[in-house]
């Protein structure tokens, strides 16, 4: 590849003659690492035309360049990057001379030092990868996928998908949600209802601007998903984590005083717990007498293996107050990053407001690949097909759990694709999975779910989407000896 | 395609036997629109499954739905949904039965309302659309687009590209960035320092948010791109709107109070005015003494076929205080939605943070085929295929303004993709725009670029990126007569 001759510039404060400097600069350009071996110079007139200097000072420059052996001139062919030229180990330019800016000042609002915990970004290297949310893509189907994408892709769409819708979504996705998705779940939605988002996160995100401030109480699950606890704290609004009992989030505990309570009635995060009918009921009649808005995170219903799932809590609810947050990141992959939130106009039309300041709207051909994976039935092949290979799973780690003697302490009635574990007291699970690493087995301590003045430790998460079922009876065995060594007798 | 099982509930509360229950039931999903003509039911046998009723109560409501001309038995093949079944015109949900809830109280924060105007979703189907920003399908390398996109979707990245990120980018589109595109601004910067955004206003977000809260002030540019104006009244910070003159933002109008300068200095927003060198260094130096960051918006630094761009603004900071703002949606098309956020590493790490909180990361296929599609040099023929179509437009554009006797305000001396344009004292460019669309005329008014209270209605913006250039002087005859006809004599 030839080095573009827009990336030379004279500095306007340079010393020494234009021949030096633009030694100088090719010099800097080869030992910073931004120039690469056998790298091509632009020619000299180009680059004599590019930065207003004569021919000939260009050719001298580059002349010296190679009896310095930075660069080898291949007669006709020109200059190129030499093959004994000084090579630094990867790009790393340099700082810049006077970094005099105070950024801890300058910095209004810190965002770092929430409660998501850090994860590996090689996990998918490790042999036993008991981890949460992630793909296996040996279950996706990448044929379909791809078809679908160049159809998104195809000229004819070019014109809708490529330009910038401002506020609105893909019209052909949203009407496949509100004729097929949301019937699933028992949920009746007009499109002005529904809002494409980039993920099932930033659809909680924007629930969480649209109907919290300082002023206001939010009331969520303990145990809760950390990144929900951290979008909340953002707010400044005023927290209620309420404990959750063997029915999820028990609805007296609810303080009179809420605007917003945040549930996941199908499978309860983390624990898995499913909400009767009756506490449903119960749930929405307590957000009418206190007049709280609910916001229903209703992820992974896909994945009920073991019964069908429940109808959603939306579709109990005939006082319109509740908010649904859907996602297709968690059945299709979680890097494709599309959600959709579902609730009343009025709130929809704030959500769509918000999201149009924030990113104007999700990539138009990402929504449109779905919209084609969907409609043409993949989606739901591809559903059943996981849905089979995780309930193969689900045995085997039933099986492996009750051999190792080792504790579910939430079930998941539906199925989903994790379990909650309890170890025993005073084991520090935090610990624990620090030291499995080295087994390559990856869990996920419990400690960042609960709120601060609350965090057990002897709890862990189990997932087991990304790892096949002959590997889990080893990868259990592993936990429990590690388990066994940090419980206190 | 089979109307899929789980999509049928029987509610809770219903009355009448279950045999009209599930009537009922079928009858409301054809009535609404939610079944269509030719769909296959269920069989009775896993509906009567699903629904936990006997397979005969099924079979004889399936049958009354016959009989009623709903649905048409085809024998062993099953129920349809009858040609002869009456047909709502489209999916039209029932609202649900009660709303009683106060969504207007319940809102804690509303976002609509701002300056962000409305622009017609079909403004390809108008003949002359003078717009900004708008992507030309027959302009982009669809061909090698789709081979990077394939390339990206390929089963061997598929485990790294589909996966959940958390907070990290796509490493070879960060690596491009640091080498190839900053270079051409003449900034260097380290991977740290670099985040990708969901599109350059998501990057304007992010840096608003962090650097601002309701004790700081902003300074901006008027006129000013309305979104970013949008972006700094939600953060309740105070504003500064500065008015430009003929070299851009006047440094020493800047109050010294200002926390955060916003400014696009290689085409000022709307204008299209280049700041002159003299005035970035004495931009840097105001910043200097009033301690403040500046925020620069690069956009569209490529569409510079007149001449060579000036390099960043940042190129001349030596106290790190400047945090730029690149985009990809721009020169490749809007709805793609990837920009870069470049800065010191405290920021980028609070705006990282701020950006895993709001939607994780841009999705991971996205960036992947920007990075092909950049690496193997699509992007730059592309840009220089679309600099010399945009040149021929430009010259296009001239003549035309000349014959009709139109003004230029702000000339874009390095090209660009819009002209800024005054017409004759007090006449109203809205109005004009308003009455143009009857003749297939698109224009972007002016106002809504200005602060409230100096809304100019003489100015009016056209971009010609989505229009052919022998359409630009027909259009621009049109034009002029709207003027003529709306000046005031």
């Amino acid at each position: 590849m030839e080095i573009a001759v827009d990336t030379f510039f004279l500095k306007p404060d340079a010393q020494g003659t234009l021949q030096a400097q633009i030694q100088e600069m090719v010099a800097e350009g080869i030992l910073s690492g931004r120039f690469r071996i056998g790298e091509k110079l632009p020619s000299s007139r180009r680059l004599a035309v590019h930065l207003g200097v004569s021919r000939i000072t260009v050719t001298l420059a580059l002349t010296e360049l190679v009896a310095s052996d930075y660069l080898i001139s291949k007669g006709r062919s020109g200059y190129f990057v030499s093959e004994t030229a000084p090579v630094p180990p990867s790009y790393v330019p340099p700082r810049p001379s006077h970094d005099t800016m105070d950024w801890e000042s300058a910095i209004a609002r810190k965002f770092t030092g929430g409660d998501t915990p850090h994860r590996p970004q090689n996990w998918y290297e490790y042999r036993y990868p008991f981890i949460y949310g992630q793909a296996d893509g040996a279950l996706f189907d990448h044929t379909n996928w791809r078809q679908c994408a160049l159809r998104a892709l195809g000229h004819r769409e070019f014109s809708k998908l490529a330009n910038d819708q401002f506020d609105q979504d893909d019209p052909m996705l949203v009407e496949y949600i509100a004729r097929h998705s949301l019937p699933r779940r028992g949920i009746s939605a007009r499109p002005e209802e529904i809002l494409i988002t980039v993920g099932a996160q930033n659809a909680l995100w924007l629930a969480a601007q649209v109907l919290l401030s300082p002023d206001r109480r939010a009331a969520f699950e303990d145990p809760t998903y950390y990144a929900l606890r951290d979008q909340l704290v953002n707010t400044g609004c005023a927290l209620s984590p309420i404990c959750i009992d063997k029915d999820g989030l028990p609805p007296d505990l609810i303080p009179a005083s809420s605007d917003v309570i945040f549930v996941t009635p199908s499978h309860q995060s983390p624990t898995t717990i499913n909400m009767p009918k009756e506490r449903r009921k119960a749930l929405l009649e307590r957000a009418r007498d206190i007049n709280a808005v609910i916001v229903e995170d209703d992820y992974e219903f896909e994945m009920s293996f073991l019964k069908p799932p429940a109808p959603a809590l939306k579709s109990l609810d005939d006082s319109g107050r509740v908010v649904y947050v859907g996602s297709f990141s968690k059945s299709l992959f979680p890097g494709l990053r599309l959600g959709y939130l579902v609730g009343p106009e009025p709130f929809i039309r704030q959500a769509r407001a918000l999201r149009a300041n924030v990113l104007r709207h999700p990539p138009g051909h990402v929504q449109r690949t779905v919209a084609y994976f969907l409609s043409l039935g993949h989606y739901d092949a591809q559903i059943r097909r996981m849905a089979k290979v995780l309930h193969a799973r689900r045995i085997a780690l039933e099986d492996g759990i009750a051999q190792n003697g080792l504790k579910i302490a939430g079930g998941g009635l539906y199925g989903g694709s994790a379990l909650w574990m309890q170890a025993p007291d005073g084991t520090h699970m935090g610990e624990v999975a620090q030291a499995l690493r080295q087994d390559s087995v990856l869990i996920e301590p419990g400690a960042p779910f609960f709120a601060h003045h609350n965090r057990r430790q002897e709890f862990y998460r189990l997932g087991y989407s990304s790892l096949e079922a002959n590997l889990i009876a080893p990868g259990l065995a592993h936990l429990a000896r590690a388990i066994e060594k940090f419980s206190p007798r």
